[in-house]
């Protein structure tokens, strides 16, 4: 018997999605969904999905509204009109799942929350994503990107030695929501092919941020229950050097030793093999101890080089070694590009862009089609004929009600 | 119709996975399966997953192997020797998934790679996770935690104003490994529900990282394609303010103002509404403008109080902001507790702990059973007679042949 073969088959072809996220948790789950085949209409309301917003230059979107919403229809639609939110339950006994991440409660105020959604369509997956979940004392505390970070103990474990303390520049709790919502609707959608029902799911940020915080719990505990201080970018718990990030001529190199072997080639790489003897740095647990020294010697290496030199030096000798690089040479990386995880997209509105693909690559299957993010309600028309089997005079009454746009 | 209810069922039961997982990223994919109900059997070689040695004291683990290994059972496995490799294929047989985060072509070099144990049976779902890939001109770098936070930018937009870039304090890149990782076995999985095939997927911890740097590239993109300078708390594009981490009397909050309204707010409850005329800070451009001036009038305000008195004065006014948690906050949050996401485990090795349940939550669906992580091999003979239905004498064999321990 062969392995098997995949006729150009798309993982999700002919799963239908709701996607009412906003901004970045939401969306990015549904951008997942949309790459890996399912046909997903972003439902905004008539104003918009925040994010159109938050370009500074009228008349276009940012980046992130691009990259987040590209091969999803747009439909815009008033949930707050008797003929808008009738529209959503009629979509809904369509679909297979729905989306959002509105503040906990905001659905089922206006009448369609997972349990009328379900009633309608007991098959429907309902996924919802927020900061703190739909139960428990927290559940209405403003949750944004920073706010999770504070609350999950990130913050608390990232900044420099002996300074306050510090957010990741990213937003990772937002995605660490969004993805770990992803996770929750493919498993239900996999047990509704058993069960012929679908679940609702939830996922909070601030749970979701809980297990990233492994090495630092692990720490903790180790410690007998005392938080162990920022280190910068040092070794977390004190427990290996050389682990740092060294400056070079034109930057900075991020680099480590895990066996006892590295620490031997980087002292071959440095020129410093009489240093293998120095009871200073005998092993890790010395090293440790004596970390400044450690990187005092590493940094009179590294200064004299640039970084992508004193990179290849050290990944020649087969040491973790990386140069820490901006994002212009993310966009412009031939890994990423040639691995097709970027591609260059002609948007209508931001003209030539570098946008992402999905991180999900399911072999045996193209890459995700190049389809720009949607306008608001560029597809109301369309997906009110396919879905739902409406007339145009049928959807032209819904515009005429202000129930779609 | 009422909406549909779920008799005691976990989402994945009945589903057997071989997680061949080390450290963080494969494991953490493999605890989220088997808290779903999935039977999954946690693949070591006999030295043990790497992770076990990282306790300092002997004769015990860390809890980040407790942690991510709970719900797994534990079967020891030599898989360079022939009847090892020969009971792996048997595993592969009756198994749903296998999943692994070797360095790319370990396996393959094994002879049980993808294409091997999918030809013994192609309904077998074949994962694997690494830092670039499993193609393209950096598929072998040496990937670490610390060197995929650099290569992937993350570390470019971390740290303070005019400083070094900084690593987040977590291993923020193996998990978004993992996490996506599941994503893609459980997708893989749905897809078998309609193909009866079994895709191989893949994740590189790279690609995870770049859609999360969403805010920061749509920043340079509206900054013409240069990278916006790292901003320490401050706003990533200086687009708002206030927008920081303030210093209290015993700690810190973090506070940001998403609409005008949260502004006035503010100026209300630090005594301070006279500012809200102040052409230096009538919306958010001058505020962002006057950020060190707007940071001042903060702190003027937030080292008068505890943290935990400023987070709720604002959170009260309806204003984003929280307090800035260390890890014995997290351990002790009645919020986490109260929801199940954290709970108090009897553990053999480790006595009384507290760990983490999954954040994928399914409504109708009981907690994850409270069974704490395997000794290396505890399972071995277990796991061999209930999959392979192999008798005491063939398991006996197999031993001595030092195929399984």
């Amino acid at each position: 018997m062969d392995a098997p073969t995949f006729p150009n088959r798309m993982p999700l072809d002919g799963i239908r999605v709701l996607d009412l996220g906003q901004i970045y948790n939401g969306p990015y789950a549904g951008w997942l969904l949309a790459q890996a085949g399912a046909d997903v209409i972003k439902v905004e309301p008539l104003r918009g999905d925040a994010l159109r917003g938050r370009s500074r230059e009228a008349g276009t979107i940012p980046w992130s509204m691009a990259a987040l919403n590209q091969n999803k229809r747009g439909l815009a639609l008033d949930l707050k009109s008797g003929a808008g939110k009738a529209l959503l339950f009629d979509l809904a006994r369509k679909a297979d799942i729905l989306l959002e991440n509105f503040a906990p409660g905001v659905l089922d105020r206006l009448g369609c929350g997972a349990k009328e959604l379900q009633t309608a369509n007991p098959r429907l997956i309902y996924a919802t994503g927020s900061g703190f979940g739909t139960t428990g004392p927290d559940r209405d505390n403003l949750a944004m990107d920073l706010t999770i970070q504070a609350s999950s103990g990130m913050m608390s474990v990232t900044g420099p030695e002996g300074g306050s303390p510090m957010k990741a520049g990213m937003a990772v709790c937002d995605f660490l929501g969004g993805i770990h919502l992803h996770s929750a609707i493919m498993t239900a959608l996999y047990e509704r092919s058993v069960t012929g029902l679908g679940r609702v799911v939830e996922v909070a940020m601030v749970e979701a941020a809980v297990p990233v915080l492994t090495t630092n719990l692990a720490g903790m505990f180790e410690n007998h229950g005392v938080p162990v201080p920022r280190r910068g970018n040092r070794h977390p718990a004190k427990a290996a050097a050389p682990y740092n990030v060294y400056e070079c001529q034109d930057g900075y190199i991020a680099l480590l030793c895990i066996r006892e072997e590295h620490w031997h080639s980087v002292l071959e790489v440095i020129g410093r093999p009489e240093l293998r003897d120095d009871p200073r740095f005998t092993d890790a647990t010395t090293r440790a101890a004596n970390d400044v020294a450690v990187d005092e010697i590493m940094t009179a290496w590294t200064t004299t080089l640039p970084k992508k030199q004193a990179e290849k030096a050290m990944q020649d000798a087969h040491v973790a070694c990386a140069a820490i690089r901006d994002l212009t040479e993310i966009v412009n990386d031939p890994h990423l590009l040639g691995r097709g995880a970027l591609f260059t997209q002609d948007h209508p509105l931001l003209g030539e862009v570098t946008l992402p693909r999905s991180p999900l690559r399911f072999h045996g299957a193209p890459l995700p089609a190049d389809v720009p993010s949607p306008d608001l309600g560029e597809h109301s028309r369309e997906v009110l004929a396919d879905w739902l089997n409406l007339s145009n005079g049928e959807i032209d009454l819904l515009y005429t009600e202000g129930a779609v746009a």
